[in-house]
């Protein structure tokens, strides 16, 4: 199993982990920053299983691959969540992130089936 | 929200990484590595989900919760896959191993109810 | 090399992480963020390093034990200005994370020595 | 502080934690795993911290930046001994992997600078 096969969804994965991790630190400095905290909260949460499936992918053969998947489609549920919060949020940042987000729901949903 | 509610699973999920970790390198030691390669395989990615899920309970909201249910419903499914494999093998650190999978898998199971 | 001499550093690691964790969601619901901007940036790094000298010193063997012992060295480092910062806040959570950061630096520096 | 002053940095930490993560399986699977023992920890290893590095710079702000260059050091380091000892294996896995840790070596020096 070469991991090239998971080459697009990995990188959509480290992409949106990094858009969130910077969202979240630039949600904190924000005037109004009660408003944002779903947003926080949802950007570390998302971070974290991205960086997760990004790993698990890169490391998967034919012991893990089906663990692997369910992992990708757990990472599309909450790739939706964030990308759903941010996307209400006029920041530039959270626009951002909400398009990366998007993507890697996609790649993720695909991987997953 | 207090953390405290997810204290014993936060603490079976850290135990069960510690116990994965070490069974890893254990077994890339063993005469018969190919044998292990199953188990070295889940014992990472089980490592990984485990402190995926601990951190997720530690950060747990209203706005999260949902999703760190689904999480550790994930991770008590790789710690059942994982324990199964290392439950087969008789070194020490493995069936160490299987014990902390086992308890991680139940503590989880009860969080994603 | 057991794992069982790094037993009393890792549990420091996972519980300061776990309270770390706790902390900057706690941080994030007080009237006053902004005053807790600093301690959740703090929380949230501290809390990724202890998880990552956990899983190192879990992991260690001959071939990697100088590299851990330089990531226990930068993880007290971090542990030391997260516990200042948390020190400094009344807070109960920020309290509790002071000190488990405090535990954690020592356990550290010992094993970085 | 935008992220964007360490996106450079941020990809090679990805683009060198895939290929870590990739090695580690792939060298599971070579016939003599044994020889292989001190990449796929080194592997793993680097894996972990490049991912660390590359979260912690995506959420630095003027709080963290001075503990954030201090691990872009170390993950200098590892990346260093793990590209070493990468790059005395012929499989093509290997030398993918000694190329995307220099190369990360390289932009996390400049980084902890």
């Amino acid at each position: 199993m070469d991991y090239k096969q998971f080459q697009d969804c990995i990188d959509a994965c480290y992409k949106c982990a990094a858009e969130c991790d910077n969202c979240a630190t630039a949600c904190l400095k924000e005037p109004d920053v009660k408003m944002m905290e779903r947003c926080i909260e949802l950007d570390l949460l998302c971070a974290d299983i991205c960086r997760l499936a990004a790993a698990a992918m890169a490391r998967a053969d034919e012991h893990t691959v089906d663990y692997v998947k369910q992992i990708c489609g757990l990472c599309a549920t909450i790739c939706d969540a964030c990308g759903e919060e941010c996307a209400q949020h006029e920041a530039e940042h959270c626009q951002r992130c909400a398009t990366a987000c998007k993507q890697c729901a996609e790649e993720c949903r695909r991987m997953s089936a």
